[in-house]
């Protein structure tokens, strides 16, 4: 096996940053990293304050050594650049190079990301540090990976950034201002332009902006984000050819500002932070979504999971950081694992003692080695070892949910139907209940070829371009069942409406036309002859072809369709106009899978169980099992575990809270 | 007939901006408008940079065609002066003109009415640009009106309006300092000014700022767009006499930064932009609130309902833009003409594809004529076109509640005894109860003759001038019912309390006094031995004459009266020291409405059945009767329904939703 | 006796403002403080403007008179600086001495305290406005205590306030940056400083702020305060060396910009500005925790009551100023004095009829003499004379609370473990119960001599300096009884985390180890073996030699200590891991007491009657007796009543909401 992880098995680590504390410090390090069995540490990030105290003076020596205490002890080096925080002579130095909110707040050095990434005297001083380290250490046999910068992403409105904003949009409009008049519809409201020099950011206006611009600039900071990265993967691509390389991605709750569709083709392993935001089963539930979006934004292979949190996890929305519960880090850490990460690493090994995140958990506690959390990453370091052989395969999915940031981007626009309706909570929704159904599945880009899966959903897809149009036009002629959600393909890509009836891009593809959207208040529920109810939305819609399968029932909508299906090709258009209930929508996929002839990972599993497999390419297979319930469950299931050593012919007695990996035979 | 509406019948049409689409929809324009029987169409909102796209270049070609097609197809044109949305060359070339906020937030361009309207720059342009608009269509057989600007109200705090500001206070206070410092209190908190200079509009500042300065601000700003207003209407007046001239206003629900009684009188007729607050009944108490109000701006006569939603409207506080039912817009349309509207106008006649607004609802949705909505439309346009002989009418009210958006800007100050105690709900309150018992209400000016009035209601009227307190005593004395609620009659106009014993104004009025605010939180409720409730508020009060009506029960004012009556010359002063509950408060209205004989528009109309008349001068009446019950119902009626055509006599059997307009005999 | 209050009885007055009225007001004054037996009036807080209303140019005439006028009326003077409020020319002169939020935007004039204390330009305009007073007052036979300026405590983060900041740190750190980048932990997150000028205070910034660099800032604002106070301090002290000054706390619940502690030893008495937070039993609260605090500032003397609220006080949570219940002016006046006050005072005399506070009430109200509160005023004036003897004696407590800003700032940083667990409600929390029990409680620092006090309790004590940690240690160590809540002990004082587990300060005395918290989400509650329940906190603890008092039940924390006590030295060292509900603290309360065999004020008091000793040096004591049920209570007490003349003998009968002052024998 060749790629990123080298065949060495799972990855098990953490951050690093010797430079926090003093050499007493690194010998228990040493010493305990050598115990918990850690491969692997990332170093460097936000180090470079102590690399480059002083504009071109650098202080390498404590790197130095850290890179060779580390191989000493065998564990691998994901060395990143310390981009993410240039230290406080480069802000006083540059003010022009912070960033500045759209309401004109500039803000200032003392926490982290304090910069414009538009901003030419950060690119400049990005590249040359960036420039030391891979000349410094690009023979150094601990370095195993580069990792740039640190989850990018934040935003800018300063005069750097409109200046990038008009070359981008030049660029995408090639020079051209009546397109963009065009594609930003600026005969409303007399924003037609005429010079690029009168386009700003969407900064703080009277009242609403305009949407085709704001999509735009969402677009554009991606891209620009994207290029201050490549400048450095370039770099350091030259300096180190074999090293792979990488930079970590999040997958905040609120907002996202990269498209990760694209950034996930210009890393050589998509690397993740990923910090749950429940707790219980709607935290398992949200690993999952995580994993499955990572893997495919991976397109599919072994993935890094560079960050979670050994224990307390801050759930913002609640301003509360609860600990984790006994036995819950492993069974999270080979949750990952079961969806295709070849890594279990943390943030971080050991809790700073000072500084923004000091009560941030960690491998190593403030109370020191002799505690829970320590005792319970020292066995789930053996754990990773017993797996060390799924390392390289892969997981398969049957199903599909399409995903795609530039509906997300659209849908926050002011001024929608509802404010309600948005994005995340509609995907997270398809994906729970098909993780609950024990059903595999995917993301996938809308204009990706699709064929590979049976179902296809498209939950809220309210930009739709025409290539994806076209897309899920080929992939229902070819016989795929899509099921496409309420609100979708609305926009084109300039986030223009599609005239006619909506949804304008599938309107042949459903057989149907709704003409307009009955968005719900908060404490109104509609009801449908199934039984089922819906919330949130619903809209009149008529059908033209199409097969009602459940239609209103009372209010104004009274006996007009709610869900249909649409013979097309060789395939089914299935539509569904309400947001429907948590039973009603098990129902809707249990029926469309059952029409597509797929099934659950582990047929006949309990529902308590989750089920996932590896697949490595010479046919051999890993079963991941986790016993979310209460009690002890049995499974249908064969093979050695390779947790326990077990043997296990047929059915598998799994206890509460237990995680079982079997390869099969 | 002559004014605004030249004995044209009602008009009927909308907004109308071609210049966001191409020659072929244009086509389909004019054909559908004919379906519709459109007769009226605003035209140039927001249209300054397609005629102006650079500063001195116009490009008219395409107004002159839209203008010439209306004409040819008798749709007569309410032409917009574009200034409320400056071009983008003229932000770029004036960044002064932006407007700033009270935090010194200056907003940009990319929305609309981004400007300061007290900029010189942005006021030299926008009468350029309605020069060329006066001289260019002068003549046009087209022009039926011209409609100033777009919904006048954005604040600024810039150095502009400091600068406007302080002239205008100069003005109030006579260039005498000393003046403005009493009428402020500056003694309080070190504030006394020796130079104008010192002056600034009440930004941000550390803790509460001076109510009378507030005060002033709001006044002044006002004043200031109506300078800007003036400016254009003057320039109009002179290049084309004979056209009135009007602009729109708006009801929002949070604020008002309009004293629309003095704009009423600038305008040849008043035009309105209303969209309903809510769905159901209480949308409909709204529309009868806002329709009372803009009649009685408007001095009684017919006025112009320029703007409504034809389906979804915006719920700003739901964030929710719910579509209307079937027969809704028809109903609410007739609504407004019943209460004296002589048009039924909408924003707007085709939905945007793109830019801000995209998903407002329009005459003719995204998804094309063949829609529920767009043959509500037709038949809409038919209905209105079986009115036609009401235009010119005008309704008739024998009780009025008293507004002034003084009391409503000075009850906004901080650290008032209730920040729950606000102005519009006060008002709301009253009318609502009016509604619900059939009386048809106008509001007035606390200073205007109110001699017509059997009835008037002041709630909460706080801030009352000398003027206003002589005009309710000449009210009472010769005869009249004052309905006085709590919190009024607490400060004079430069907000300084009244001392001695609130109502300051009206003691002798009402025969009492208050000598202390009780202000109740959230989870209070005070009893009255009449078995009503009361919430929000109560008042230590004594009587000086007064006969007590009702008397608080329990809590610590006990015994102490509520609720009061006092003779007062030919007259009665009634007092009210708290905000009653619905059934409590429709209890005093109809003893009020009893003693001053008073009664409902339709005598024996059943509780659901809106009933409401228009009159005009030569005897006729029309009975406009609304069914918002969900039954049947039996109304006692004669005459013929214009809409259907059917005689009744003496009883008209009304279904649930529907909507009858009797000629009586 | 000596001493600021000089010998003469409770003083009795408020804040008087005559130069915001006319000589007709100023006759009618002094007739209404006749009357109502004022004998101290604070005067000239915000009157800068009024006596220097252009700069150099002084208009003392008014300000003489009425000291003249107080003088002859009996009345002594507590005369302020005026620096509190800057007038109009200043802050148009010095535009850069407004302040600056930490979002970077400037407040402007319009309403008080808009100047930055770190600004030249201010600190030399107060000082010769301070002089000016000073000079021309030294003699006045009225003055009888100087008020410098008025609530310290407007924030600011200018470029003045930045330059200050770092004067602080080179002093804090002896001009060693190297201590400054350990003492914050600059190597997290790229922050090492090379020189001052990169430090800036801590403004808004992109994400979480170092939290060791806003509690410098905090500790900095403080002390720039403090200096601005010494200041005028010192300059008064020069002129008129006899003349006591102080200047008035606040105790706001929200936050606390001042170091009180350091505060207190810098006036020659403490006064306060106390407005109960609340109405009914939890006002009374409020107002024992408010009093009981200021007495501890002021190392147990008599204080200063100088501002409270006849009547209606802003609740400013709700938005609602509720006016007080009759009877309740007079039972919270005295329950001030019984916790130590020597003055009952208020703000204001008169209330005004312009400016910000019109509303606020005062002891002649808008609506005149001829008013229940102005009745209850003069009533309240009578009972003052009567409690004259009790001047100048001293409350004793066997019990105290630990409190230390520093905790609360540092508490208040972004990323704690959990944002619901704030320091004031945890003082509030131990102190109520004390209250319930009856037990008379002070405050102390943690660093104080504790040997007095039976019993200490330390209520998140979340920092910890070393001193204070070995003071604590003395404490236990010589037979305290210290009761330590959790969160306690984890930071030392430059906020670094006292590694090897919680709370590291105190591990030793305590004879446990935390391991890890566990923060509770809202509707999350722990159970302890004691029938007990916990909320918003909890901890994994092990003991080392404590004993286990209660464990708890269920959840992830089964079987794990809870509460615990340990033998240290001569003393027991308590621990509570989690908040307990009410009964559950009450009755550790109660345990704690017995154990250290220290009992309630009033052994044998009913419930519902607070009650509470003043004791002179003489061996004289009063005892002050509350009624706060709706029942006459029978009480065990004996002596003379000073209010009603009568003898009690063993027993007072005292009815609901009536207060009695025995003289005891």
């Amino acid at each position: 096996m060749t790629g990123p992880f080298a065949g060495a098995g799972l990855w098990f680590g953490g951050d690093y940053n010797p430079e926090q504390w003093g050499p007493d410090t690194w010998a228990e390090d040493d010493k305990l990293m050598r115990l918990a069995g850690v491969t692997a540490a990332t170093v460097g990030v936000f180090s470079w304050s102590s690399l480059e105290p002083e504009e071109g003076t650098y202080t390498f020596g404590w790197l130095d050594q850290t890179l060779d205490r580390l191989h000493a002890g065998g564990v691998r080096v994901v060395l990143a650049t310390p981009t993410a925080s240039p230290p406080p002579w480069f802000s006083f130095a540059h003010p022009d190079a912070l960033p500045v909110t759209a309401h004109g707040t500039r803000l200032w050095h003392g926490s982290r990301d304090t910069y414009c990434a538009a901003a030419p005297a950060y690119r400049q001083a990005a590249l040359r540090i960036t420039e030391q380290l891979a000349s410094r250490y690009a023979d150094h046999p601990a370095l195993a990976m580069w990792h740039v910068h640190n989850e990018y992403g934040s935003l800018c409105y300063c005069d750097h950034a409109a200046a990038g904003f008009r070359r981008w949009l030049r660029s995408r409009y090639d020079d051209r201002l009546d397109a963009l008049n065009t594609a930003w519809n600026t005969a409303f409201w007399s924003q037609g332009y005429t010079s690029w020099d009168q386009i700003v950011p969407p900064r703080a206006t009277q009242y609403l902006p305009n949407p085709s611009q704001t999509l735009d600039f969402s677009r554009f900071w991606s891209d620009e984000l994207m290029a201050a990265y490549l400048e450095q993967r370039d770099l350091l691509c030259q300096g180190t050819p074999g090293v792979p390389i990488t930079t970590n991605f999040m997958l905040p709750n609120d907002y996202q500002n990269l498209d990760l569709w694209r950034w996930g083709s210009e890393v050589d392993v998509v690397a993740v932070d990923h910090y749950l935001n429940a707790t219980g089963r709607p935290g398992r539930a949200d690993l999952a979504f995580a994993a499955d979006q990572i893997r495919s934004f991976n397109r599919g292979r072994p993935w890094l999971l560079m960050e979670q949190a050994p224990s307390a996890v801050h759930l913002y929305d609640q301003g509360i950081a609860p600990a984790k519960e006994p036995g819950q880090m492993r069974s999270d850490s080979l949750g990952y694992v079961a969806r295709g990460s070849d890594s279990v690493m943390f943030f971080q090994w050991r809790t700073g003692r000072g500084g923004a995140e000091l009560h941030h958990s960690a491998m190593v506690p403030h109370a020191g080695p002799d505690t829970r959390v320590f005792r319970e990453v020292t066995e789930l370091g053996a754990d990773v070892r017993r797996l060390a052989e799924v390392a390289g395969s892969t997981v398969r999915a049957r199903v599909a949910v399409l995903s795609d940031v530039n509906s997300w981007w659209a849908m926050e626009s002011r001024g929608m139907p509802s404010s309600r309706m948005r994005y995340l909570p509609a995907l997270r929704e398809v994906h729970a209940a098909l993780w609950a159904a024990g059903v595999t599945t995917d993301f996938a880009h809308p204009e990706a070829d699709l064929t590979r899966y049976g179902v296809v959903f498209a939950p809220s897809l309210y930009l739709l371009s025409d290539a994806g149009a076209a897309s899920l036009e080929r992939y229902v002629a070819g016989g795929g069942h899509l099921v496409v959600g309420c609100f979708s393909g609305v926009a084109d890509e300039t986030h223009a409406i599609r005239l006619g009836g909506y949804p304008g891009g599938l309107l042949n593809l459903l057989g149907l036309r709704v003409e307009e959207f009955h968005p719900l208040t908060e404490d109104r529920v509609v009801r449908l002859t199934t039984g089922a109810t819906g919330t949130l939305w619903s809209e009149d819609l008529q059908t033209r072809g199409a097969e009602v399968l459940a239609a209103y029932v009372g209010g104004p909508l009274d006996g007009r369709p709610a869900v249909t299906r649409n013979r097309h090709g060789a395939g089914f258009g299935w539509y569904l106009s309400t947001r429907l209930d948590r039973a009603g929508l098990a129902g809707l996929v249990e029926q469309v899978l059952a029409a597509a002839g797929v099934g659950p990972e582990l047929p006949g599993a309990p529902t308590d169980v989750e089920a996932i497999r590896r697949h490595a390419d010479d046919g051999r297979s890993w079963l991941f099992l986790f016993n979310h319930g209460d009690l002890t469950h049995l499974v249908p299931a064969s093979g050695i575990d390779l947790l326990s050593g077990h043997q296990v012919d047929g059915e598998l007695a799994l206890p509460s809270a237990a995680v079982a990996v079997l390869r099969e035979h």
